[in-house]
């Protein structure tokens, strides 16, 4: 590591799930790749003095806060990585680009597009200065998901005409599980839309290159009541029969839509909290005029591949083991057919990060492309509640200048 | 087969792909099957003398006709099997019906809801007279469709959440694949929509109990004009740049709708012949709130099922060989393990509508359910006419009359 | 079918399973493929007079009688097609052959070696005459099969170094599963082993062209008592404590062995019938320098091929869905994607059977293919007996001549 | 981590392949469990000084040292963790258990019987003092493989009749693939038997609860002259055609046999590195009398099982994604469905470990544990070597003793 003549000092907002995936892939990015930076896990922050202190021991940070103002404008730390709910990002992230902080932003980027598109309008300012912004819609870095892209971009599937998109999840299937924050509007903008409905938006655009035009959607929410997490509190309550308080879910529990794409395809994406069995399950399909690809985060290691100018008795969905050294980030992990896991993803975008940082390039998916999916879960949100109006997606910030 | 003390006599109209599977199933139904009547193959029409002559021999017909009425009339003909393109479903099947002949009719029941209507309702009168009719949505009779139904019958699902349900081919993802008749809409009446996205309506329909109330949808034509078959006539042709004759396509080439279904869960369809390497891929999900089921028609004898009343650590999805003489229509085949086609749905449905004609019972799907998935495909046709505006389903002649 | 200008009449020996399933290929044959002769079913044989009669006349055969040297002799049969136990093939099948009568035996062609020792000398004595026989390893003619074959000769897995082979069933796992005759030796020579032993057997050594040199084997009867079957007699019966009729069961539940074959490969391989969950699991896998092929008869219209010689990042197994017009057997059947069953291997049998009675051609597996099968089944029983010492596989006739 | 009452500072032999996902396991453990010890990466040991120190750099270790007996009398070091080539174990391990220090010592145990043995009886003297000595069999860690056990010890498959096991890899199929260590008999001991073939040795005892009592087995050496690799040295070499210093591979490509388990069940295994496409294909199948159950290592987060006394219709395999709360080793990882990788089977070996050294326990398996896998070897090889004569499997010292 002698080559790392730059130290990248991070400051980490938030602890919660995402806080500990950051967490062990900071921990793990220059043990396994070779980079012109070296990391320090210098400061994390969250609200509880005592719960921060012990996430700082166990996860692995030098210093603790439950000032993220104090973090953000900290001497000892280079980046923010926001990890907290979508309500805080745009405070956090346009403080922190005002500081000359570089900032990787979990995703969604806000839970507004107003907000978003302050956003990406500071990151482009503070672009000018040399500071780096990225969003963290980490399954582009799946390595099986990168080389789908590359396949597209090299001509291999043709002109696409299909893109079939699914998030499913089945984790408040049961009326009993709780009025999580995940589940409450204020605080996470919305759903399975914004949660897992926003990483198959950035990730079909992002592997075909193609941008959704337009969107008819219908949202639903199955279950409307449900009861308050212990601890809850600022929830309006009411009793249920059992006498138990009881708050009202003001997210979608599920929403499809069909959509087209700038270069011709017709589109179905489908987000659900009520696919039961369905566990982690992003899974797209997309066909071309000359070969289909086949993706399932289940099993990330594998992209299914059809290539139509094959011989006709010979052509068949090939199911490539996305393990070999010539794959997408994966010469750095170990032997063909050693899988890894969900966790490598954030392990490749850290790394993809500090190499940006580090050699003074933009990193992708800008601040802008993600005020580009807000754009498109917006459109979808307008389409559920216009009746399921065609609706078109408004043009990002550089399209309006274009 | 002493207890077949009825003859039923075929007379079959067609003699392409769907007289050939129809035809392997009315030879085998009385050889698999204990049934209360015996099939006789009697008389076979086809426009071509030459080639319906051909056709009777081949496919075990005794006598053929180029005269679709005069074996509509027949005296030695009791059943009428429909397999003609569906602009000449009508009719062909007010004649039968009106002959006292008991009618098979292929799907889509007709090219129009006019059309289908008349249909349903010469159906409904006919059944006064004993008379039997019956469409043929033959992947109903897969048992592992049948089993589908029976388990959400069962309440083995909860309630249904999500039907995800995309029937995929690739046969004319060639610019260059002629324009054959089910590309032109004065033939086929629709295109993918019709052929196959008019199975997985019914089907899910079927095997959740539940209809569509509602749509939003796009359907699109990729490829524009195509080269006209040899030997083609009153197709308005236009040269192509290298003086090919071509023809423009008429119908869609795919077909995507959301929907809502009267139960209240959300749905997403696809129908496409431009999905590369899926052959004959009608794939179907059903999500509810205690269990789902997934089906594929390119591996129909195994349905997948997950159980989430099962403990925690023992859920999964489990892949059930459809095979077992418990399983429906299985007793009569093979043992366990030992696979089942495509062409015994067709073996499966001449049982069934041999025995109801024998019992005196109705067979389903009858025309009316026919008429109510013509309904949808109707919507769906409008939707897409109207900027996917959301458009709901007619009633059918029972619902307006309730 | 007018080109049909010879007619072959054919008497079939057996009405159970086999005689089932054969019936379906002889009735199916002419309507699918065009074929140089025409079959016509004539008499069908078994030892129960009212069986047989209502055999015949659901199976669709025109005669029956009780007496099969009446049928081998009939001057109305031309074909006989012997789907008896394995104790009464050879008997059978000489007295057709010397009758002057193509022959069809059903696998393993005989219980002993001795046995089929006898019927491929006087099989080979017939073929001066003109007189054909076959052997019935049915499972040759699956489209996939016929396939892995193909690209082994054409070189596409380069040097074979491995066989991984197993015919896995559970149908007698329950110790209450009774005394049928597939577990009395007498009757079937032996248990999996035979049954469906045999099948690997042949399979692999067809597909590779390769044959088994030595096998070093391990033979297994896991439940040794089981109940009598009703109407039983002829066992030496014993009660079991609750005054049940038991009898020894003599054959093997199961058979694994290692083995070499002639061009340096190595194999295991294994037959069962308490492989739980396994229905009817045959699954081969052959690894060679240049590729794998994979197959598995519960999956009997896909093929697995890995091509090594494939750009390293897009190598993987290729999901074959062995139902193209370009594939072996399947121009005759349904458009691609729509899958065939397990009762169509038949269908093709008794066409390649056909075509050769019609051509002149010898048939295959010839009986002296199938004798050299029946000594591997006898090397692997001697290995067994011997404690799995080294057993070599004794040279057929054919290499002893030569 | 405040409970982290004790110190457990590790040094480490060896900074290859092995090294590497070591490091990364120490790296992790106390980052994601909750353990009575906190691990320090203090030492590391390597030959090359120049190599040993960057390794210490980009994995993490305090220190480094090309000196193994300075790390194994260290003071700053309680744990060795041996990741060495087989040749050294044996000396290595019996220094620090000499020096009191708990050993983690990679598989196989040892290079032979011999060394095992003495290395078994360290271990068990060392034992008397509380010094623990554990032998690296992963896999058991694989928490769908601690499940299997799991399963199997709950009763859930009942009798034990069949082991299914194949451990299969390609990486050497290519005959110009170079003679590295693990293809010199001095240095590994034996080929892919040893290598992989040992891991599904302890795998299927481990979770079948039983040992092998004897194989029948064959060995092959498919390629026996490789290219030297560069900078080898201490090879007897000889030119190729093309002038290309040769050597000879003085190990097994592949070995498969046969077995008999103490239980009564029939047993075949398969190593292999000639399995074209098969990249870390370990895969084991278990049949029992109430139920099956499968796993493949490339596939690690998932389980199938076949419970054979659900109701017949709803039979199969169920695959069981093991990635819930409720499985082995998961709680502390992500959300059900994100899935983990091949390390964090040294995540989990290390959390086991570190239990057991700080609650004073006995960690498994044990070196005698690891003879008996070695006495398993030992009697494929003599097999292999007698003409795959049956070959019993030596008693270990425990058998011995009682």
């Amino acid at each position: 590591m002698s080559t790392h003549n730059r130290l990248l000092r991070v400051g980490m907002v938030g602890y919660a799930f995402m806080g500990a995936a950051h967490s062990q892939a900071w921990r793990t990015v220059n043990r396994v790749y070779d980079l012109p930076a070296r990391v320090r896990m210098s400061l994390i922050c969250g609200r509880d003095s005592g719960k921060v202190a012990e996430a700082a021991d166990r996860l692995g940070w030098e210093g603790h806060t439950t000032d993220w103002r104090r973090l953000v404008e900290s001497d000892d730390v280079d980046v923010v990585d926001i990890c907290t709910p979508g309500d805080s990002h745009c405070e956090i992230a346009i403080a922190a680009l005002a500081a000359g902080k570089h900032v990787l932003c979990e995703k969604p980027l806000a839970n507004t597009v107003e907000e978003a598109r302050v956003m990406a309008v500071a990151a482009a300012r503070a672009r000018a200065d040399g500071v780096r912004a990225m969003c963290g819609f980490n399954y582009r870095r799946v390595p099986a998901v990168t080389m789908m892209r590359q396949l597209i971009a090299d001509g291999r599937l043709g002109v696409i005409r299909h893109v079939r998109a699914a998030y499913l999840q089945d984790w408040i299937v049961d009326p009993q599980f709780p009025l999580v924050w995940r589940l409450q509007k204020d605080r996470a903008g919305s759903g399975a839309l914004g949660d897992i409905g926003a990483h198959i938006i950035d990730l079909t655009q992002y592997v075909t290159g193609q941008r959704i035009t337009g969107v008819s959607a219908l949202t639903e929410t199955f279950v409307k009541e449900r009861p308050l997490p212990a601890g809850s509190s600022g929830l309006a309550a009411q009793a249920d029969g059992n006498g138990r308080a009881m708050g009202t879910v003001t997210v979608d529990d599920a929403a499809v839509f069909v959509a087209r794409l700038d270069g011709g395809a017709l589109a179905t994406y489908e987000a659900s909290r009520f696919a039961t069995g369905r566990k982690n399950a992003l899974r797209v399909e997309i066909n071309g005029s000359l070969g289909t690809v086949v993706f399932d985060l289940e099993r990330l290691n594998e992209l299914e591949f059809y290539d139509a100018t094959r011989p006709a008795a010979e052509q068949g969905f090939t199911r490539i083991l996305v393990t070999e050294g010539e794959h997408p980030y994966m010469s750095a992990w170990w032997p063909p057919g050693h899988i890894i896991g969900y966790e490598h993803s954030f392990t490749h975008q850290m790394r993809d990060f500090v190499e940006a940082i580090a050699t003074g390039t933009d990193p992708a998916p800008s601040f802008a492309d993600a005020l580009q999916v807000q754009l498109v879960l917006d459109a979808v949100t307008r389409s559920a509640g216009l009746d399921s109006r065609w609706t078109e997606v408004e043009p990002t910030l550089a399209e309006l200048a274009a």
